[in-house]
């Protein structure tokens, strides 16, 4: 029973960045989005990017499957926005955004209590019986903090 | 036994980020803090005391006590950074917020179980039979991504 409401705490935190932060990408107009949130710091682009990239990032570690969008590691994670590698078109980065977070969002309903506690393919077995808290949970809890600090950066395209 | 691990994600997601805030703020002199976190945003002193305002918040919620700077509430929560009221010395917020979470800390390692998911004082008890997930577990989850979005704007007034 306690189980199912901690799931849910860290199920609705997702939900509702990913909510906010879709609600502000499709606010933002490409032109906008080509903006940095601050002088000298990453443009609207490059953070949708990152976010894109780090999502897409979880479905391996949560044995949900390959990545959908491997190719934007290098562009988005790797290197910084002033690497002068070539970005996707505006348009499909958002196209990226919302397909991996279906895909997430579509096996998150699914998942079973027991598989939420379960570790996530990044942690060591041997490792996992002494930090049991390293699961697939806590995954989406990490991810979910990493976004709102992206997200209230994203703020600043506006 | 995994709601023991519940309890440690959670905790260790607010202290990393109790941990990187501070560090920030320390790093940063009064002169930066005076800085706005990107153009007609807000500034880092404004941050700062939104941050130790809405901690300070928490005291009573979680029903450890009191608030220990109620003052904060009207200039850093209710009212914008414009709004022209006089804010207090850049020296005491810091102090305010360094305050306000070591008061919290000492609380919350004290906590049992049972403690971490009854309900908040804001949660009905009524309302709480049907939403188990309003503990206070998960306002200090709310409250870490919470910190999380303003660091991410906080890392812009370096």
């Amino acid at each position: 029973m306690q189980q199912e409401t901690m799931i849910k705490m860290v199920l609705d935190a997702w939900t509702v960045h990913i909510s906010r932060a879709s609600k502000l990408f499709n606010e933002l107009t490409d032109e906008q989005l080509s903006h940095e949130a601050s002088p000298g710091r990453n443009t609207g682009v490059y953070l949708l990017g990152h976010l894109a990239a780090v999502h897409d990032g979880m479905l391996p570690l949560l044995g949900i499957g390959e990545k959908l969008y491997p190719q934007l590691e290098e562009v988005f994670i790797k290197n910084p926005d002033t690497s002068g590698l070539a970005k996707p078109a505006t348009k499909d980065l958002r196209n990226y955004w919302n397909e991996v977070n279906k895909k997430l969002a579509d096996h998150f309903s699914g998942f079973t209590v027991e598989e939420w506690f379960q570790k996530h393919s990044a942690v060591p077995a041997e490792d996992f019986i002494k930090e049991p808290h390293r699961n697939k949970l806590n995954l989406v809890l990490n991810r979910t903090t990493h976004l709102a600090s992206h997200y209230g950066q994203m703020l600043y395209v506006k």
